[in-house]
């Protein structure tokens, strides 16, 4: 790193631990692009994280996600405690189109320093939707936040690995969302550590509920499968919410700081070890990709890749090939 | 790799090539989760591979993408080519749920063996959705496909990068989808060849396509801007189809030939040398999460990410110390 680049990361992790919001967002941008900036700022902050409760919130689009995000801002500044959200939802209010009475509620915290917005675009971001999300939330963690929310919506791979990758894995679904829903919500639900039936005044909510409480009951692991080594995982919660209103969120947020709580030790040590892991193996790629395009290497790297794409090499053979010329120096 | 795993690869790949479609099944699983046999097999075939015409067909829930890909195998078959559908697609007739007369016309082909269908969890697979899928086209291209279908839902990362690393890549849009999907466009947009407005029995139709239009001739960039180094890309065809009746899809059809023909040396060489960096690079973290949990390396590997999830070590120290161990033997 330059003398440069560390001053600057310096100056910048200050200002943002001290309270300054456009120096957060700017370091927020450094760590996501994984700049020198950015990782000079992030071995800074890294020690000073890991106090947040990281929530993930999926669900399929329609479902109401970011309006229940909002009413759980409202509902955690109730006692003080200070809420970043980091929106990965490409029909999300919050990061594009939709709604304007979202945006409305979203703008009601405008002036309040104690709640941080982050969108973050789906495509585009190097090193993959998970490792880039996690770090954006260790930088908001070693910023003080309390509580940080991450909304993805719950059709794609990455999308739903970036929820499952929280400490508390809360699925929404909405009454009535019809069969193609109905496809997806075993994938979902496997996730889940709350299952949160949103639009809880419309006619099928209710039902909706039973039918989640029938499916999860026979998707339960038997007793007798569990082992020490292997826990049985513990059936989630079912809980409903009408947002757009406020019912149920104090319910919700209660059952969020009894997971916590709970999930210290369990669950969520796992999820702890699974986004160090994602982060770690990011860096370590992106290591040995600047390698294997560093002067020295870049000919036989390119060559190659050349060749396999041409299917003149396969790319096992070339991939081993790679790694010797690494190993090689 | 065992002698028993290398003459399991042989015995499925010449069995596969020769037509067996219960072969050619196993061998998919097989290459999806990169086992012994998996990549004997790959080894063997990938040479092979190289001719077949990937097709990517990506678009918001409900814009008819699984309907169209009905329609389209139907078309390819009027002049007898063979042809394979990969279906990313959780909401998807193909994997899924959803509509009974998409089944019903894919079952139009069940006694069809110049047609394959491959369905695959958009989660859980080894290395991740984009080499999983393009390492699963290279055996279907191998096994004689002319052309083969990846189908994937618009809306998260991994679903559309794979959709987006075809040889030609289509957009679907259906007409008046609402504000929600409106936001999703500009995403998907930057990633087509050829837009499709489907449903073009509705009365919408013909403006969507209008808007698409003019969308995509204001986002298009200056001519000035053109240089020989990196070409001014081109504006994608829209067309309009009623996958359900067939109308326009015979001109799709041509379109995609068209584009095809076009692409060998440009867009879809680019594609190509992507599919192969995709790939190679999955294997070399294979290769690497091996080396660093064999039984040299794996204590290191356990206490270093335990430190990074208790936040005592910083990722990037993590990833530093570990390729230096891997370095060092």
């Amino acid at each position: 790193m330059t003398a440069d680049a560390a001053a600057q990361a310096l100056a910048l992790t200050d200002a943002a631990v001290a309270g300054d919001r456009r120096s957060l967002a700017r370091l927020l941008t450094a760590v996501e692009n994984r700049t020198a900036v950015g990782e000079g700022a992030m071995r800074r902050l890294y020690p000073l994280a890991g106090r947040a409760h990281l929530v993930g919130i999926t669900g399929p689009p329609g479902s109401g996600k970011s309006t229940l995000v909002a009413a759980l801002i409202a509902e955690v500044r109730k006692d003080g405690r200070a809420v970043a959200v980091i929106a990965v939802d490409p029909s999300s209010p919050i990061t594009g189109g939709a709604l304007l009475g979202d945006r409305v509620r979203m703008q009601a915290h405008a002036g309040d320093d104690a709640v941080f917005i982050r969108s973050m675009a789906a495509r585009g971001h190097a090193g993959g939707l998970a490792s880039t999300s996690m770090a954006a939330a260790a930088v908001l963690d070693a910023a003080g936040f309390d509580l940080i929310f991450i909304e993805t919506v719950g059709t794609g791979q990455s999308e739903v690995e970036v929820a499952a990758a929280a400490d508390t894995t809360v699925v929404l679904e909405a009454p009535e969302m019809g069969d193609e829903v109905q496809a997806i919500k075993a994938g979902l639900l496997e996730v889940a550590d709350l299952v949160v039936v949103n639009k809880g005044d419309r006619p099928g909510a209710q039902r909706t509920a039973a039918q989640l409480r029938a499916m999860l009951v026979a998707s339960a692991p038997r007793d007798w499968g569990a082992t020490r080594a292997q826990p049985r995982p513990k059936r989630p919660e079912i809980l409903i919410t009408t947002a757009a209103t406020g019912d149920g969120v104090p319910e919700l947020m209660a059952a969020l700081d009894r997971h916590r709580v709970a999930g210290r030790s369990g669950s969520s040590a796992a999820s702890r070890l699974e986004r160090a892991e994602t982060q770690v193996w990011a860096i370590v790629g992106d290591r040995l990709r600047a390698r294997l395009h560093d002067p020295a290497h870049a000919a036989l790297t390119e060559a190659l890749l050349g060749d396999v794409a041409e299917h003149r090499v396969d790319p096992y053979a070339a991939a081993d090939r790679l790694l010797k010329g690494i190993a090689d120096g």
